[in-house]
């Protein structure tokens, strides 16, 4: 064992990222002009968001063009919580088939689809069915510019972004006359009948839900139907918003949550401090409590349940939204309906609270069981935040039961498919 | 995904493993004759034996020494549970400067050490002193024969202990007539005086605990002061007794028990089939509910803890001795005795059984806490399944609360150098 001071001055110096020189620099300014070119030229132009904006450092360069251009905008899964989805242009998700027609009909007429960071993988695009036609498509994927299939190499995206941002004159730019209806799913299922003794779906867990959010929140949603079904999500402003696109690594996304909160509970005093320091009216960012809501399924849960504890003890204010559906859906829609291996052992969640940590009158008042709407709304109702409201900073449980075959989208097709080809097919034998 | 139907006959042909021929086969005749000559020469021999004949397939053949020339025979950790340790000459763990003098007098005063299988790593050898002096020994490594620390490769080691064994006058070996006093752990800590009152210390947990013990059992300790301070326990005859001798992999033995159990079931039904099937009057094996015991501390338990439901849900009766000692005891003694880093979330452990699929009827019945050593007695007499008594299969949770910083033997020694240091010393000062 070694133990000796050494120098913090490290730490403290801020590392200076230079943008490397490109090989392509003359070719550069062309490729510049030519984007430009279409962009004032598109006559229904669309804006795909993907994720990888982050890593590429031009978030606010995407920002810019969505809010200026106000063209129609959709984003990958990826992408979600970095691009306001309440502006008016921003349709929020793109899910092609599994979205609405007047949006697939739109998005598949443009005669120019902008693609900024995608990220490839089968869970981000629907297996494979939001990915643009290549030849209405210029796409800016890592340090590249591809135009109509042809992809232009090490090309900075930062500083091809800067340039062609200087280029363009949004004068010239097209004002959309006729977008699609914009559908707001949170807005929708509050208007829907459902009834308070009806079973929980997720075709309107998710788009319910969603109503308790405010501005600032932080969301994650767990590989499994949680994160599948939480695509139907409305996010709110400035939202902090994960969710698995490429491994889909099961367990992670829980203590990534107690990771995730952590942090923003420090940006959240970092900015609180700041604005202290020269005016409490001025703050930019609403007072939050930091709280992060997480949804998991109860397969999920077993891999990582643990790490609960480190919440409880560190008093890191985060809600869990436990679906349980009775063991492996995901896996259930994809192989082996009723096979034993999709089975899980039973826990009883209502102990959740108490083994990891608080006391038994904390954790009686912190967990709430969800078997239908009315349920689901009185819980709701009971552990969501007000805007600048109290938090007593507690961990939250709430455990929504539901069907176990229940799911949306591709994977309701996938599961439509195991059905139907009966118990007697293809892995779909009970064991006994 | 595939599906098809493959034959079984594969699963059922009984591989047919052949001793392979040695390139030494002129020189291992000889060795025989030496190895058998020294024996028969030896007037102060003692056997130590090792983990390792497990896997080289001649558990049989030390036993047979062991029985046959009542040597006063040692056994190391890894291989406790493979000679019976309730036979006069066995006097279980060598210990070296951890045991007795008496003990540690004669194995070194011994002229010939018998050490077979032996596996050298450091907490198999407790820090390496129990490694017997090379020029009164003859060693059996995996395939080899070390003779006074000269290495003789090649050699199959069954083949070899064969050969020895048929060579062997056991009426010229020594007739051992001054043995060192053998201790009987378990027997001393029920003489001894603990106050009912009086907190639980390791150095009498482990003695008493043994006493609940019987035939058959199946017995785990988790690395950590389970591991450490379970070398204390009295083994029962015919014992499955599984500890860490090698990699330490915290977490690892609760899952360990959950597959151990499930294969212990296993066998006891097929015995009790065949058994059945001649006479029932004849069966070997003495009834046996299969119910394993795990000492695990509270650090330890948090890592896996999940596969309790697994044990819950296959109804594996297993006893979890859970030592509750408020954190990694075990790594405050080698680093950081107050460090943050050595704390962990405190859990709630009365509700472990409930989470994992226990009623709340079931969760109570089954949870024990224990204080003291009147309530350790008290635990002991209900938890314990006695010779051929019903056991209705439940898993069974003992929480035994112990001071943070108890352990014993080697840890001991580290710990005590820790306090010694002060708080201000390396690693010692706390964190606020």
């Amino acid at each position: 064992m070694i133990d000796m001071k050494v120098s913090t001055a490290n730490l403290k110096a801020v590392p200076v990222l230079r943008v490397p020189e490109s090989a392509e620099e003359d070719n550069e300014e062309q490729l510049v002009d030519s984007v430009a070119e279409r962009i004032h030229a598109a006559k229904k132009p669309v804006l795909l968001v993907d994720g990888e904006i982050r890593g590429l450092g031009v978030v606010p360069h995407i920002a810019r063009l969505v809010e200026t251009t106000k063209w129609p905008t959709w984003i990958a899964g990826f992408a979600r919580g970095m691009i306001d989805e309440t502006i008016d242009n921003v349709y929020g998700l793109y899910a092609s088939k599994y979205g609405t027609d007047e949006e697939k009909a739109y998005f598949e007429g443009a005669d120019l689809v902008l693609h900024f960071g995608p990220h490839l993988t089968n869970t981000n695009t629907f297996i494979f069915t939001t990915i643009p036609k290549a030849e209405a498509t210029i796409s800016f994927p890592r340090n590249g510019v591809n135009i109509g299939g042809k992809l232009h190499r090490d090309i900075p995206t930062r500083r091809f972004l800067d340039k062609l941002l200087a280029k363009l004159d949004f004068s010239r730019t097209v004002k959309i006359q006729s977008p699609p209806p914009k559908i707001k799913p949170a807005t929708s299922a509050l208007s829907k009948d459902l009834p308070d003794s009806g079973a929980i779906v997720q075709q309107d867990f998710f788009p319910l839900v969603s109503t308790m959010f405010k501005q600032g929140d932080m969301i994650l949603t767990e590989t499994g139907t949680a994160a599948y079904g939480g695509r139907l999500l409305s996010l709110p402003a400035d939202c902090r918003f994960f969710t698995c696109v490429t491994w889909l690594s099961i367990g992670y996304m829980l203590p990534a949550t107690l990771g995730a909160a952590v942090a923003y509970r420090e940006v959240l005093q970092k900015s609180s401090k700041q604005n202290g320091e020269t005016s409490a009216t001025t703050a930019k960012t609403p007072a939050h409590s930091g709280r992060a809501t997480l949804f998991i399924g109860d397969g999920s849960f077993q891999m990582t349940a643990q790490e609960v504890s480190t919440m409880v003890r560190e008093k890191v204010p985060v809600t869990i939204i436990l679906l349980n559906n009775n063991g492996y859906t995901i896996e259930r829609a994809i192989h082996g309906r009723t096979q034993a291996y999709n089975d899980i052992a039973k826990w009883n969640h209502e102990y959740v609270l108490g083994l990891f940590g608080q006391t038994e009158e904390q954790r009686r008042r912190n967990y709430t069981r969800v078997d239908n709407w009315g349920q689901l709304k009185a819980a709701m109702d009971k552990v969501k935040v007000a805007e600048g409201g109290e938090d007593n900073g507690e961990v939250r449980l709430v455990e929504v039961f539901m069907d176990q075959e229940d799911c949306i989208g591709a994977l309701r097709d996938l599961m439509d498919r195991q059905i139907n080809q009966g118990p007697g097919a293809k892995g779909g034998a009970t064991t006994s």
